[in-house]
């Protein structure tokens, strides 16, 4: 049935590729020269909003990177931690585990400080280990891991990494423009993000805003050709124009998400909705018995974690595909620690969303001849 | 004005991205889980019609690249020529140079054979070279130079690299899809290409299709994650899902354009379009006094190199602009050796299209006040 959004699509409750709205979408049935004025100018103003989402202006610029968020993230390391830096790694899920399997590859020497899934990375752990190892000269930290849905605590960590002047690299992929990032406040190099998470955007670009300072001096360092940041800079900064074709109807689709961004009152707007999202999910998830990873004070309004019910009625496989009947993706989980699920609260959806997402739990519940979400933790207790 | 494609869009007289049809673009108005069996479908079948392309049924795989075509390319050599390989590249233009400086940064031994931008690459020299230098392990030669619109060699060249046991790899970046490529007649280890090309998808998708059998050779070749070819193939095999998130509105988008390209009978339907479009275009201009830098045995359909006129009148960036506020956007020259501009025939446009597009310089010179498109060379004879 075609919906308000003039779609029949199903709801997308996952970390991204999420919801977006016709708008954006419909923003991508035109053609656009790459080397075109139109284009260039959309291009820039891309660029300008990126930079003012993190109060930056002046002092970062935005340097866009075709690909997903990964490719971004992989030309930040690259192109920031040359090949006689160090780069500690602080992992509590896969992302911060991807970052030391890109730094393997990219021959960049590294080294990891790992935390359980379900625990924040710890700033006073960080001190010790950057006290310890004085070759460190950079720290690359997760804002939320989207493998549990953690909340990381940057602010903290980025003031032990300044006091101890090392320089900090952020992959801010599902809370960038939902979580609050002020550069004024918060002192990093650069942050990693992508297209199609909070901004709302569709997949195929990731971006990475750069301390020009910092940027300048990391001329020759990138270990491979498209993923230097640097050329990447010099040559729109120069041209206004990309060295290689970019995913011109992707670009023209976030500026569109980036103005309907703006239009919901910008991170607090946007991140309000989700924190509504979340808390409506969370709490009538719980109704049913389910239990969430993580307690409410580490859990980002990203995406929920939920472990996998006791109930032997309970068959992940059948429960999603139930659920995409109905109309609504829900995720797999990641964890390495729990048995587990995931739940989003990002992308164009509200209240009315959620609610029917949770009657439509409830629902398949009682055709799977499900009592209660509860856990075998919880069973355990 | 709205015209026949239902949009006021200029024609892309570009090497791509280029004009595509609207039905390509209105397949990008849904949003899909990347991980949801939907998606997988689509993107199964696009790896197999790829594959089909080159009649490779068996013998080749298609690796998707996110990205542009160059992302696809420096995954190809990065993944392929490993670290103790030694590659010679064949270098007629602006993407032969690019793949020297690939190596370069990817730190793979490689040399370069060159020759001028308007000569094609000869496979006797290849064959000296190869003789002289035992250490090559690989060559890699580009189908269709879009720095001139030179057609190469590409089955010689062939034969002489599988002769001398070497591997080949291949740019068909412009090529792919309008000239044909039978893995059963040519030798070659992988091809790179794009899907913004003459396939007429968006762009945000690079592929390579690689034999499978060398593939699987190359496990801890790649110099970067996201560019590892090894490690793409291998999870997209196992779970249908992409390592890392897919464009996934321009891989929809793809999979339409693929079956608009089999429509119009695939390779030879699509190739005779644009060889008519390329013929137009030539007599066309020619009757105006321009004069192209290849002679016609050397012209791909592709994109069409016209010398400056040498008439004071012209000025290139008051034609490109007057020819832009007629709908038509062209494209600069690249070249290093003459000075000139360059017009693509490829793309969702026919003789209609470019008849039109004669009518508009025709009036632009008028306007202008330039009596013949006739280049300095011509002026010198």
């Amino acid at each position: 049935m075609v919906d308000a959004r003039g779609t029949q699509d199903p709801w997308l409750l996952t970390p991204g590729p999420l919801t977006t709205s016709m708008t954006v979408k419909q923003s991508m049935l035109h053609d656009w020269g790459s080397r075109d004025a139109g284009f260039i100018a959309v291009n820039t103003r891309m660029r300008e909003r990126l930079v003012a989402v993190i109060a930056g202006e002046g002092q970062f610029t935005t340097v866009p990177m075709q690909g997903s968020g990964s490719f971004a993230v992989e030309a930040m390391i690259g192109t920031f931690v040359g090949p006689k830096d160090k780069l500690l790694i602080l992992v509590n899920g896969a992302y911060g585990k991807r970052m030391a399997k890109i730094c393997t590859v990219a021959k960049r020497q590294h080294a990891t400080l790992e935390w359980a899934e379900d625990m924040p990375v710890d700033p006073a752990l960080v001190k010790l280990a950057l006290a310890r190892d004085p070759a460190i000269t950079h720290v690359a930290v997760v804002h939320c891991e989207t493998t549990s849905g953690i909340l990381n605590p940057l602010a903290e960590v980025a003031e032990v990494v300044a006091a101890s002047g090392r320089r900090l690299l952020v992959d801010a992929m599902s809370a960038f423009g939902a979580i609050g990032l002020d550069s004024g406040k918060v002192v990093f190099d650069a942050v990693a993000a992508s297209s199609n998470k909070c901004i709302e955007g569709v997949p195929g670009l990731g971006f990475v805003l750069c301390r020009i300072d910092a940027l300048q001096k990391t001329e020759g360092n990138a270990h491979a050709l498209v993923l230097d940041l640097f050329d990447q800079w010099q040559v729109i900064e120069k041209t206004g124009q990309y060295r290689f074709t970019p995913p011109i109807h992707c670009i023209v689709a976030f500026d569109q998400a980036m103005s309907e961004h703006a239009a919901e009152g910008g991170v607090p707007g946007r991140g309000g909705r989700y924190r509504n999202n979340c808390r409506i999910l969370i709490e009538g998830m719980r109704a049913l018995g389910f239990e969430t990873l993580l307690p409410d004070h580490l859990q980002a309004p990203i995406i929920v974690t939920f472990h996998m019910p006791v109930d032997p009625n309970f068959k992940f496989q059948d429960f999603y595909d139930r659920l995409r009947a109905r109309n609504f993706v829900i995720y797999p989980g990641k964890l390495t620690v729990a048995d587990s699920f995931r739940i989003g609260c990002i992308g164009r959806l509200g209240q009315t969303e959620m609610k029917a997402f949770l009657s439509a739990v409830a629902d398949v519940m009682k055709e799977m001849n499900v009592t209660s979400g509860a856990s075998a933790r919880k069973a355990a207790e």
